[in-house]
């Protein structure tokens, strides 16, 4: 099973190896990871996704919480939440097989974003498996490269990540820090 | 000046906490990040926004050829490519506001992907420029929350990246695993 996991931490030197670190210690296998700006300035937010057992999700985040700098860590596994990734995908293409490639593509609701003589590169959004399943037919033609940028996710309705964890988390972070000369 | 990088690695347990610590001792400082699978079984393609000059992203270039398991590197920045970003982002909605958000989102041909009784989620895709600039309009509302993928990039027309690099540096950093104990 896949866990997604989202982790607040703040924008400092060392922070996102402090994070590889531990996951690498800990033997943890993660199948993609991704950190961006969150809302709040100075605070980036990651979203990665663990293969593996509930335990094991429970574990990352356990040990997750205790990384300096890090201000807060949460399993949505189990929540209601928009799940979306993008994929590029660029597929081989001859003047007989374009018009089908595009069909499909539209059929995905995906973008034709690039042209060009023997190939064109599709632009789609999309849970996981619909990213897949387009690859899947995307892939008798020749897919020559790709890029996902892997599962980022919001909680659906108004239940905003938990603010207050944040806060307190924010407070420990930095007495930790303090305490702390690695850095 | 801002420069995307982009680096294939082996799916080995601990290449990321390399990368990751590679990029911590040297200092460089990363704006975005992200890893997932990419169209090769087994190799994962890692794209990341470096702030610097070009001196620093040569360095980050040259500095990741070195590292364990990382296949191929490649400085994109100078390329013709398709950059795109996703971003989720909560807004907070009255009745008297939802209106005027969903106008805005149509503009930017952005999507309501969920709406609650006050808030609502937009999910955007495109360029940085036009993601912030989606963002700057919903900040009056108030963004309660918000993910957003960081840049990922494909080259445009049929300048796949050079599959010759890559198999070379494939046998290298085998060369090199055999080598070091580290792993």
């Amino acid at each position: 099973m896949k866990y997604t996991l989202v982790a607040w931490m703040r924008d400092t030197p060392g922070v996102l190896n402090r994070v590889s670190g531990m996951l690498r210690r800990r033997n943890f296998n993660i199948d993609s990871l991704q950190v961006s700006h969150s809302e709040t300035p100075g605070i980036s937010r990651m979203t990665f996704v663990v293969a593996g057992d509930k335990r094991v999700a429970d574990q990352v985040v356990k040990q997750l919480r205790k990384v300096v700098d890090v201000t807060a860590v949460e399993d949505i596994t189990d929540q209601l939440a928009v799940l979306r990734e993008l994929a590029l995908i660029r597929v081989r293409t001859t003047t007989a097989t374009r018009g089908e490639i595009v069909q499909f593509a539209e059929i995905y609701r995906a973008q034709i974003v690039d042209v060009s003589a023997e190939s064109l590169v599709v632009q789609a959004v999309g849970t996981e498996e619909k990213v897949d399943s387009l690859i899947e037919f995307m892939k008798p033609f020749g897919i020559e490269e790709m890029v996902r940028t892997g599962r980022v996710a919001l909680c659906r309705g108004d239940n905003r990540s938990k603010p207050e964890k944040l806060s307190t988390s924010v407070f420990k972070a930095t007495a930790r820090l303090n305490g702390s000369g690695r850095g």
